[in-house]
């Protein structure tokens, strides 16, 4: 049997130890949680920042989602024993902490939910994770179902609560609520904190359907000497029933069933955070019972329904197919939906967010551009971060200023008026909220890329400060002096863009258009290093990611939006494809930066002293990657391109999975890199799922691989097939109306011809079609 | 056999798990190391700012330290693993994390070291840590003793090291220095953090002094699914010698020994953080060899040694006797030496800690309080905390504004002043930061209480702010207007002391004690609520701590200050020892308010959200504790002060002791308290040993129980023995000289008369006697 499966629209695991780190994520509109194949758990709910309502057992530091970690012994998990209570078997649900082995182990990750089955000797347990839409809560569905022979069983939910607080921390069973309860207060020292915290939702709650037998709220006492892999509590015929006062709570309950052949018992559970009694009181009467489990379940697939994407496709190929159709949209349609549950998004992951969700849920992409207009500076500039909701502030990166924020604007509405055509989005007026004044969002981006074309030193290079897309490239501009490479290449794209968007609304682009050409030759003249371009120059002069360095020699970025920018000629393209074959390609996709940085370079900074092979420095970025896939597909590279994008998905095999470590139901922020310098460790998966990767993935695949791309007047076709494929079937969503297209490739067929009976169709553009329609399409395309 | 042994300068426990929290601490003057009898260890060192070289595995939010935590699975620690090649027998010493029974097991916290005997089998197993003066390094000595059968060992020393960095962190095996090195980069995002980190020692070692034969540094593989108490790792002949790269990493190396019958092998290693390889090896050649080791014990207890303290007793109880002459001294010589290990000691901390360190070394007290008054305001004020270097800040509660700070001046000075004679330092003059001003120590201090003069309402009563000696009162004064009742007492008695003080110098004290009259009168007219002292009153004009309150009814240290003031004539203190008797002595000691709240009361503030018999919220605080037992002294009530004080260090018995989960090597901060309300947990130590309590108990025994007070002119000499000691004897150190002092009470004495033949008696002061000679006083008392 294969180790993970493919089935529609779930991945299924066949091993806990196979993939140590594997899990699927849910979220809804206040929470989200990571939920590992063994059962550990990451979660986390809005309260407006990010809270936990199950802890680590010591005060974990407040931070950044971090690639690559681990779980430990007593990371916060979901554990359900099952002791035989003739036999003495223990073991625990889905497999921490216990970690006996299953005759049957499936995990399941789905989209609207997350779920194990399990079996042992006959007897066969079901567990099941789903969220409702918009409450901070966890439904937990569990069945036991017995097998021939009769057995008396005792199963104990245990969740472990950590250290809930210093100040104040307990818990206890409710037999009112059916329920254990935790409670305690959020810590503060200064008065005003104190206000701040009042409303916070400072109590956890375990609420079960059926009545426990006895429980246990203490973690210490639970565990014992046998440790939380065999806790002493377990051996007595009852828990202990004891109250938790100030020492680490566990919600522990006790069940026993004797089980007659054949018979089926469930359980459900809820567990999440509350801020009084009233409102577990409310959580309970609305969800605790078959029916509101079921109902959780219907809203929550509309709620997942609304994020379905915009293309349905059959690659041949289970994993690729899945992922392309559900788990893509899905993680483009989370990002855009949730701002990737902060309330600082960086400006240009939010903008970039919104333009992924173009394809999913254009209105809110729409909403987050006149969000982040609304906080645009009174020079024009855009912050480093945009703050959701009054109170929020800038946090970690976003407190160290960066200059590139303003060249997503145009990215953003390109693919927006594409997608739908909505002009008029141009003339809506946003008041900002440091001056004060409205101005049309037309004006906005002008003044947006007016500011751009101003941050210029006297080559005309745009000035890094302390970072540009690349975050830890904080010292290369620290003094004022700096430039980077890449923002002055993508200057030029962005401008392209903006004056055709400009063009396109029957506006004047001349002013722009001026200045792409003083940013192209401005990197031309100054970037250009022979076979690529540089990544920038030093606030002391030093060009930088060219020959002449040992490390950092060559960056993939300026390559990628050079292509894209249309700054560099057929010439300058093939050198650099070479360069980036020859020096960043690797099994599992490209590499940002290589070599990666082995030693602090202090004219760069932070960067270099990242791990080589790890996050930005030298790892296979896939942001980075889908950017150079994306360029590929703009000047017609489309094999390469498609090779590279399925190295990021999909990888080789099964087996490259397993030792990469990545449940394939996203697309990893990073796979370790540095491939030359560390091959062992590279192609592991970072684990992390925010990134700006699915949205240009999914853009690459939409309208560079099948070529179906939106414009004013239509939508084009002008797909790139790899050369292997003589077919392909997609459904593309657009406008509202859906078209069924069948796209075949001749060796015969000189250009691409476009066949629609119902539809206008003028060479590859096709037009007059209406919401709520299905359009038949043929497409012939020359093989490649 | 008992489970607590109690030996001279020895603490020893018999078992692993009576108390799963014992532990004893070393520091030194780079680090401090708080070892568990288990194996778990925290330990930080200061470079300046308090870091770490073994870690957590996750991130680990820097915090004070906090009382009552607890350990779990994976928890920093010192692991030594040792498998029988031959049965299998897989054990870790000292027990965690493999937690196998030892035949015999026995953790010995010595002032100088920290070690353990276990002996299985036949083999013995000696484990030692001590450390150096002035290096922050683990010395650990490790001896195989076998008996009379051959066996064949293997050894694996195995220490986590956490997650050290998100940034980067690595481990290998460098065979030039025998030892498994680490490194990370402390993480930072903005450019100044970078050149603030550079000189942070950011690696760790573990130093062989034996070749190991192989070694393993990825903390995963070395689990596996066996988890830490059953590594993988450990089923196989070899250790893997896996390199660390970005994960989590473990210290594991290799030994094996085949071991003739009475065979011994000794091991050393060395274990620390490190700035570069330079700094591992100049560590490695002054440390690791038995010479090295050798050295390092006996320059520790040279160090050790001055902080003696300043008397030696016999009380006829093993443990009460050890405390009082070993235990109780060097918590003091902790506390003044290490400044708690913090960079900005509260100021009422660093001037209590000095007041303890008069008798063990008084220079010290004396650098302390120019120090503190370096930082005198421009009004007179004290800050509320004290930096100990150029850059540090004031961090946690220290940014909370307090005001009772300037009240400790005298108290200070009196016991330094009656300790030394060195009446000089009045004169010493000080140059403020802030204001650039040289004045007198005497200038300033009476600056300093002319501020508390002033810092009164309408009626008199000093202002709280956001809290006094009772840091979470943080809302009674907020608004500017709560007044604080202690700290009107309080003050009274600091004036009382400072007037006292420029008499004996020959100033005049007319300005405070005027003053003094003032603030007496206040407290008597607006606090005093018939049987005893309100604790103050809120912005809104609420008295609390008092009879119409349900919760904090009567707080302890209004009546113990009013007793040290002489506030209360002897109606008002009879009435007071009898509310505190019926309403806050617990068969633990005092708690410090009852009830205990069990709600928050917005007037009042955070003590209130602290779980009910924890920290301050009525637990037995021990600190105000040592008042009222010193309080008690100051008013003859010795026989109350001692039954206090004996619950205090030694409580009924042994069985007691393990309930609670205290290891008497120390006082802690506090035991659990609101017993009337939880009595269950009552009791329970909060393991925390930096608290004022030692300062104020030390005192207590040595001028309250014994009597021993300095004066001026000499040494006065009235003990207040308990009525049921007929005898004691003391060694009492005193300005240089040595007095060897036998006490006897009888009950025909009608007063106390001392006898010293070879120096000056007059009535109960001795005076005219030598630094370097000692004395024999005999002493008689009446019984009591």
């Amino acid at each position: 049997m294969s180790l993970i499966d493919f089935e529609a629209r779930l991945c299924r695991l066949n091993s806990p130890t196979a993939l140590p780190l594997a899990a699927g994520y849910l979220w809804n509109k206040r929470m989200m949680i990571h939920m590992n194949a063994r059962g550990y758990a990451t979660a986390q709910f809005m309260q407006p920042e990010p809270s936990k309502y199950a802890r680590a057992q010591i005060l974990e530091q407040k931070h950044f989602m971090l690639p690559e970690q681990g779980t430990y012994a007593h990371h916060p998990g979901r554990f359900f024993y099952l002791k035989d209570r003739d036999s003495g078997d223990l073991r625990s649900a889905p497999y921490e902490p216990v970690r006996s082995a299953w005759d049957r182990f499936a995990f399941e990750a789905k989209p609207e939910s997350i779920g194990w089955v399990l079996e042992q000797n006959g007897l066969r347990l079901e567990l099941e994770l789903s969220l409702p839409v918009d409450e901070a809560v966890e439904l937990w569905e569990l069945r036991l179902i017995n097998g021939e022979a009769p057995r008396r069983l005792s199963l104990y939910p245990a969740f472990p609560l950590g250290l809930m607080s210093w100040m104040s921390q307990s818990a206890a069973y409710d037999p009112g609520l059916n329920a254990i309860v935790g409670d305690c207060v959020t810590p503060y020292q200064k008065v005003a904190d104190y206000f701040k915290n009042k409303d916070l939702k400072d109590k956890v709650f375990l609420l079960s359907e059926q009545t426990p037998v006895a429980f246990e709220t203490r973690q210490r006492p639970f565990e014992g000497e046998g440790g939380l892999h065999h806790p002493d509590a377990l051996i007595a015929d009852r828990l202990a029933n004891g109250i938790s006062r100030y020492e680490n709570p566990i919600a522990a309950l006790q069940f026993d069933h004797d089980l007659s052949p054949g018979e089926t018992v469930t359980h459900r559970f809820l567990f999440g955070p509350a801020f009084d009694h009233a409102e577990i009181q409310r959580v309970k009467d609305t969800w605790l019972s078959a029916e509101g489990f079921e109902r959780a379940r219907t809203e929550y697939a509309a709620y997942m329904a609304q994020g379905r994407g915009s293309i349905n496709i059959d690659f041949g190929d289970n994993h690729l197919t899945y992922f392309v159709n559900t788990w893509l949209p899905r993680q483009v349609y989370y990002h855009g939906d949730t701002n990737r549950l902060t309330t600082d998004p960086q400006t240009r992951n939010f903008l970039q967010d919104a333009l992924g969700n173009v394809y999913v849920r254009p209105e809110s992409s729409r909403a987050t551009l006149l969000k982040a207009l609304s906080q645009q500076h009174a020079n024009g500039s855009m912050p480093d971060g945009i703050t959701l909701y009054d109170g929020a502030e800038l946090k970690y990166i976003n407190q160290v200023p960066h200059t590139d924020h303003c060249v997503w604007l145009p990215m953003l509405l390109e693919a927006y008026l594409d997608e739908t055509g909505d002009y008029a989005v141009l003339d809506e007026t946003v008041t900002d909220q440091e001056t004060g004044q409205s101005k049309t969002v037309r004006d906005r981006v002008s003044w947006a890329m007016q500011w751009l074309i101003e941050k210029v030193d006297q080559r005309g290079l745009s000035f890094i400060e302390q970072g540009d897309w690349n975050d830890p490239m904080n010292m290369v501009g620290w003094k004022g002096k700096g430039v980077s490479g890449w923002l002055t290449i993508a200057t030029a794209y962005g401008l392209k863009l903006w004056a055709q968007i400009l063009t396109r609304d029957g506006r004047d682009p001349t002013l722009f258009e001026a200045a792409i050409e003083q940013f192209r030759d401005a990197a031309n003249t100054h970037l250009w290093d022979g076979d690529w371009y540089g990544r920038g120059i030093t606030d002391d002069g030093v060009i930088f990611g060219v020959k002449a360095d040992g490390e950092g020699r060559i960056y993939l970025n300026p390559q990628s939006f050079a292509l894209m920018a249309g700054l560099a000629g057929n010439g300058k393209k093939t050198l650099m494809i070479k360069a980036i074959e020859e020096q960043l390609e690797t099994p599992y996709g490209v590499e940002m930066i290589a070599p990666a940085y082995t030693h602090m370079r202090e004219d760069v900074g932070r960067l270099t002293q990242k791990f080589p092979g790890v996050a930005e420095n030298g790892s296979v970025y896939n942001h980075a990657a889908a950017f150079y896939i994306y360029s590929l597909y703009q000047v017609g590279e489309g094999d390469k391109a498609f090779e590279l994008l399925r190295k990021m998905l999909v990888g080789p095999d099964e087996a490259d999975y397993l030792r990469r470590g990545q449940m394939p139901v996203f697309v990893p922020n990073y796979y370790r890199g540095a491939h030359r310098q560390f091959p062992d460790a590279s192609g592991r998966s970072s684990h992390l799922f925010n990134t700006g990767t699915a949205s240009w993935i999914y853009r690459s695949v939409i309208e560079g691989l099948f070529g179906l791309k939106g414009c004013r007047e239509g939508l084009r076709i002008s797909p790139q097939l790899p050369s292997q494929w003589p077919q392909a079937r997609i459904t593309r969503c657009f406008r509202g109306a859906v078209f069924d297209i069948d796209i075949r490739s001749h060796d015969t067929a000189a250009k691409t011809t476009v066949t629609c009976p119902t539809a206008t169709v003028d060479g590859d553009l096709v037009s007059g079609f209406e919401a709520g329609k299905t359009y038949k399409i043929e497409v012939v395309t020359p093989r490649r």
